[in-house]
């Protein structure tokens, strides 16, 4: 029932991702009047796919206590999440109110053993390809010993996202050099550091080697990472609309955009943010994906397939090694030196 | 000497600055020999400046603590300060290390009364014309009087740089709702909510209303101020690349870019990011301009228009003033009522 468009993107997403992995069941949770008229236009979709009927809904724009409040135990998205829970669904997918998700996420599912905060992971298209940023605002604030956290989550994800053995991992700073940075970030680094893992930890990252695709893997805290992501995206919308007016400023330039239609077709598919759809909620119990609530059908799709392959190639089991590479006891003594 | 291009971009640069503010007047600090030819060139500019001689320069690379201890009253950064300081000169122009330039400043110039830590305050191109963000990391984190500070002393250049009498200011956070964000924002939040001033406190922004153009001041802390504006930067570039990219992708693309070649200039004109170069250094008793190290004479022109700007229309004074409103002894009631 979530997103901007509730079940006429997300049928038609499912169906999409039915398509592109054919192993997949849906269980649609939500109001079976809204859902069934357009799971009746997707025959295959339908004979891969049940119903479970709920009447009560959260609303994009409920703060998420409201949405706990109200939706516990009976709304669409308590639902989804509550068969990740019970072992019926492998995957919850949800385009609705992000906030609200986390919290019945964290509530439902609990958070791993050995994780203190759940994170959540966007990917981030650069010019390289893709990575894996997280945290974009699970949580506010994190100390060393929770980045590390984020990183061992965010390289488990990257691993089966981009189909490498030991992603690269950096961490989010206002400089490269060692003595640079906040407290938190330092500690990270010399726990990351002083490890053998399953991650590369390649050292400190700034705002711009994001785009450029430096690392795989670039940890935050939550608070910088939301604000990073969504400075990303307005800067891409107001670039978007300045190239717009260019092209639409003189009939030379108009006569040169329909020429180049093709090229800026598939510049726009670039940098179409319904690609790169699908962030991961890294942390509880269970594979729960937050899709853009803006997204279209193709969008949807895309995080569906995140899902899917989360689930298919065991995030959790993933994160669980790299968790315990960084076993609490054995960390004391690099914490102690970080912290000195 | 500073920045990537020394005498042969700061000599042009001050040559254009003097052309558009003819009431100018320059002392070049730095290696006479390497001053001097480039002087020749401009004799508007020779008739309209002296040079001082050192030997000793400060390095793009340099840690702030190695500056200086090798430049303290010595280099060109110091003494071109220190003339500040004198009285010599109204404003410091660098190009040069931002981290020693800040160090030297704060040091040798010392924080304005009532400020407890200077803030380094960028011209943001947005949508809607251009804002001033704060801090881009001139100090890492900030409470709610310090955020505070930073709304005030990005207001007095706000007013000076758009000409408006009462500037709008926003406090970035990760959403908007009143509850949403980290305590010192939330703080900082009561207490501008409290004072009638010469500012107008909007709320809340988040990371897209900077490009948005939301509000003439975005205030937020160094950190997550220097993430954000290297996240849009990059951004910035990996679309520009994207765009290069398409426009060479055939030979349609390539006929549609030379036929709306002058819209492509004019675009590149709008995200040159030397139009907007020139950050100010905020809170100490001088005016410090920092260029980018990497600009062009036209961005140097443009750092030294900022930093005649600040000081003909009295950027200190208007601190003060807007920093009385604060007050301390006034505050204890409102702060009270934030923290608890």
């Amino acid at each position: 029932m979530g997103g901007d468009h509730g079940p006429s993107v997300v049928v038609p997403g499912a169906a999409l991702a039915l398509e592109r992995k054919p192993d997949s069941r849906f269980i649609f949770f939500g109001d079976e009047k809204a859902v069934a008229p357009f799971l009746d236009k997707h025959p295959a979709l339908k004979a891969a796919s049940s119903i479970v009927h709920t009447d009560v809904a959260v609303r994009m724009d409920d703060k998420p206590s409201q949405a706990l409040r109200q939706g516990r135990k009976t709304s669409s998205m308590w639902l989804a999440i509550d068969a990740v829970k019970n072992g019926q669904a492998d995957v919850a997918v949800s385009a609705g109110n992000t906030g609200a998700l986390m919290l019945m996420a964290a509530l439902n599912l609990k958070t791993m053993a050995g994780v203190e905060r759940p994170a959540l992971a966007a990917i981030w298209p650069t010019s390289r390809g893709e990575s894996v940023v997280l945290d974009m605002g699970a949580t506010i604030g994190a100390d060393g010993r929770q980045l590390v956290d984020f990183a061992v989550m965010g390289s488990a994800m990257a691993r089966i996202v981009f189909d490498v053995e030991k992603p690269t991992v950096g961490l989010l700073n206002v400089g490269v050099e060692e003595m640079k940075g906040i407290e938190q970030v330092k500690e990270a680094a010399a726990i990351l550091r002083a490890h053998d893992s399953d991650l590369v930890y390649h050292g400190f990252v700034e705002g711009d080697d994001i785009g450029k695709g430096t690392v795989d893997v670039v940890v935050t805290e939550g608070f910088t990472g939301n604000i990073a992501l969504k400075t990303a995206e307005g800067t891409a919308r107001q670039i978007a609309r300045f190239l717009r007016d260019a092209m639409s400023s003189s009939w030379r330039a108009k006569l040169g955009y329909l020429l180049a239609k093709p090229a800026f077709d598939a510049l726009r598919m670039r940098l179409d943010p319904n690609n790169s759809n699908g962030a991961v909620f890294l942390g509880v119990n269970g594979v729960v994906i937050k899709s853009h609530g803006g997204t279209n059908a193709q969008g949807f799709a895309a995080a569906v397939e995140v899902g899917h392959d989360m689930a298919r190639y065991e995030l959790l089991a993933k994160i669980s090694a790299g968790l315990q590479t960084y076993d609490r006891n054995r960390d004391s003594t690099a914490v102690g030196a970080a912290q000195s």
